[in-house]
C-alpha cells in the first residue's frame, strides 16, 4: 500500500486538522477539495489549467470511464494519468453509486450490482472484486470499495441491510488492495442513523484501510442530520487516517465538515454551477444572468485573485453567458474552482495558525448575510 | 489616423512580403492571421489563452456586438478592448456582410442597408456613416467601411452596380476616419471579374485609405478564379499599404494568397473545425472522431509544438469529442489556432530568409499528399 497520511496540525476547539496525504503521484495537502472530471476531464478545464488553478488531486468516475472509452483502452494507453495528461493524484469512485443511481433494471444482491448496460442493453454485474480490478487498470492513486448507498429517506431496516452488505463487500475487497498502485478506501454507510454510522465506522476500521469515506451524505437530508451523522461516523474512524466526505458540497458545507474532522471532498457544484452561470463569491452566490449585471464593470468578486476576476467584468461574463459562449462557462469554471481551492487554502492556513474558529464564524455569518 | 504600415522584406519570386502594422494597441507582424471572436470572445479561448497561443490581433463582428450587448453598452464599459480583457489590436468588420447574409427582409439601397432586426422585428438601417460611428464606439484599431458584397454567382451588371455603390459609400466614409481611434480600411468588390476588381482597386486607392480589404472572395467560386481576382485587385492597390483578404481560408489558401501580395486574413475555419473535431496538421486535416484514433497514443501532429500536442493523445481527444466534452473543443481550438499562427510565423520567417518559394512548394505538395 503506497499511500500515507500524516496529521500535521490540529484546531484546538474543533475536530479540524491539517494533514499531508502521500500518493504514488505526489502529495495532497488536506483538507482538500477534488474537482470532478467524470470522463477524465473537468468540464472546461485542460489539465494544465487544473494545475494553474491549484488543484492537487482530481476525482474521476470509474463507471463512466469503464463504459467509454473502457478501462481496457485506458490501460492499453498507459493508465488514466497518461490518458488525461495529469501527473498528480487521481481518486476514482467504485462506480457503484452511478450504477445504482443512473442505470435501469439495477438489482443489488449480495454478490454485487447487476444492471443493464445503457450502451448495448446487456446485463452486467459489478462486484467488490471487479471494481477494484477496474480501478487497478485505471491506475488510480486512491480507489474506492464497492458500497451500497441507499436512497434517502431509507427506513432503519433498509439502512441496516445496506450496511451489512457494504461491510461484507469491504471484507472481500480489503485483500485486493495489494493489487492497486495506490490505496483503497473503505466507505461508511448507515443513512441518517447516527448509531448505525458509528457502528459501521468501527467495523470498517477493524479492516485497517489507509483511508475512509463517508458515503450517502448530502442526499437530501436536513443539514443538522448531516452533521450529526458525520460526527458519529468520524468518531468511529481512526483519527490518523484521512476522512473523505463523498459528494459534498457548498463552501459552507466544506468548512462545517472540516470542523467535524473531514479531510477530503469532491463535488460537481463549482463546475456545474459555473456552466449554469452561478458564481461563488466571498459574499455569497451570484447568478450572472441577472439583468443587474448587464453594465456592471466590477469583477465577480473584488476580493478574488483568480484570473477571471483580475481581467473580466460581470458585464462581459453576463454577455458571454447570455450568448451561450463556451468562453463564459470556462471563465466561471476557473473562478469557481479557484474559489473552492482558495477556500481550502484559507482553511488549512487557519488551522495551522490557530485561527480556524474565527474563519468558521466568518463563513457562517457570510452565509447568513448573503443576498 | 493612427495606424501605419511598413513593408520590411519581400520575396523576390512572388508578391509575398513581410510588414509591420502599427495600431493604437500595438504592433502586428504581417502576414497575419486574425482569430475570429464574433461576440467579443474566440469560442473556447480566454484572452490570456489568445495571448499564449500567439495571436497578435483578433477580429470581432460589429453586427453581432451591436445587436447584443449593444455598442452603447460596450462604449459605457470603456470600449471593446476593456470589455474583452484584450489589450492588443482589434479589427472589426462593418456589419454589412452579416446583415446581408443573415437578416430577413434586407434591402440594399444607395443610402445603406435596411433590414429587420432579429431582436425585436423593428426596421433598421446601416449607413456608411453609422457603421463607422458604431466601430468608433467599440474603439476598434481597424474599422471597415460598409460595402456591398454580392452573392456568388453574380452577373456582371449586378457586380458593377455593387462596385459603384461600394465606391460611393467609401467616398462618404473616408472623411469619417478622423473620428476613429485607429484606421479605416476600404474594401474592393467586383465579384469574379478581374477587370472590375482592378478598376475598383484603383478607384478606391484614390481615396487614400491606410489599408485595403478584398471582400467577397472565397464565397464558392473556383480557386483559380479566386487567385486571378486577387491578383487583379492587389495590382490595383498601393503597394505600401496592407492588403487584407476577408474571410479566407485554409492553410494552403493563406500561403497562396500571401504569394499574391496578401498581408492579413481572418477565418472561422480553425475554430469552427476544432469544435467539429477536425484538426489541421502538417500532413493534412484529420477528423478526430474516426474509429482509427480510439487507441492512438500519438499527438494530433508529432511535428507540432502546441500545448495540446505536447500533452494529449489522439485517443484522449477522440474520447473527449465522442463524449461532447467541452475540454475536447478547447484542446482542438488551441491546436488549430496554434497551427494557423505558427504557419504565419513560418511564412514570415521564410520571406525574411529568402526561402518562401520552398515553403510554398512544400505547402502545395503536402496538400496533394494529404489523405
Amino acid at each position: 500500500m503506497s499511500i500515507a497520511f500524516t496529521v500535521q496540525s490540529r484546531d484546538e476547539k474543533s475536530e479540524a486538522r491539517c494533514g499531508l496525504l502521500e500518493t504514488p503521484h505526489g502529495k495532497v495537502e488536506t483538507p482538500a477539495f477534488m474537482p470532478v472530471g467524470t470522463y477524465g476531464a473537468v468540464k472546461g478545464m485542460r489539465s494544465e489549467d487544473l494545475e494553474a488553478v491549484g488543484a492537487q488531486i482530481v476525482l474521476s468516475n470509474t463507471y463512466h470511464l469503464a463504459e467509454r472509452p473502457g478501462a481496457d483502452t485506458i490501460a492499453r494507453l498507459g493508465g488514466l494519468h497518461r490518458f488525461m495528461g495529469w501527473n498528480q493524484p487521481i481518486l476514482t469512485d467504485s462506480g457503484g453509486y452511478q450504477v445504482m443511481s443512473l442505470s435501469r433494471r439495477c438489482v443489488v444482491h449480495d454478490d454485487g450490482v447487476t444492471f443493464q448496460s445503457p450502451l448495448d442493453g446487456s446485463e452486467r454485474t459489478l462486484t467488490p472484486e471487479s471494481v477494484v480490478a477496474i480501478q487497478a487498470q485505471l491506475g488510480s492513486d486512491i480507489a474506492m470499495v464497492l458500497d451500497e448507498c441507499v436512497a434517502n429517506p431509507a427506513d432503519r431496516k433498509t439502512a441496516e441491510k445496506a450496511v451489512a452488505r457494504t461491510q461484507g463487500w469491504a471484507v472481500r475487497s480489503r485483500p485486493l488492495a495489494e493489487n492497486l498502485p495506490g490505496g483503497l478506501f473503505g466507505i461508511v454507510q448507515g443513512s441518517v442513523y447516527p448509531d448505525l454510522r458509528h457502528a459501521h465506522a468501527l467495523q470498517l476500521s477493524a479492516l485497517d484501510f489507509p483511508g475512509y469515506a463517508i458515503g450517502g451524505l448530502s442526499v437530501g437530508e436536513e443539514k443538522e442530520v448531516t452533521w450529526e451523522v458525520l460526527e458519529a461516523a468520524v468518531q468511529g474512524l481512526p483519527d490518523d487516517k484521512p476522512h473523505y466526505v463523498m459528494g459534498m458540497g457548498t463552501p459552507l458545507d466544506l468548512i462545517e465538515a472540516v470542523s467535524r474532522g473531514a479531510d477530503m471532498f469532491d463535488c460537481v457544484i463549482p463546475t456545474r454551477h459555473a456552466r449554469n452561470g452561478v458564481a461563488f463569491t466571498s459574499t455569497g452566490k451570484i447568478s450572472i444572468k441577472q439583468q443587474c449585471y448587464a453594465e456592471d464593470p466590477e469583477p465577480l468578486d473584488s476580493n478574488c485573485k483568480c484570473p477571471t476576476c483580475r481581467r473580466y467584468s460581470r458585464a462581459y461574463l453576463r454577455h458571454l453567458k447570455m450568448r451561450s459562449e463556451m468562453s463564459g462557462a470556462i471563465l466561471l469554471t476557473w473562478h469557481n474552482l479557484f474559489h473552492y481551492l482558495d477556500s481550502m487554502r484559507r482553511i488549512r492556513h487557519a488551522i495551522h495558525s490557530a485561527s480556524f474558529a474565527d474563519l468558521l464564524v466568518e463563513a457562517r455569518s457570510a452565509e447568513e448575510a448573503a443576498p
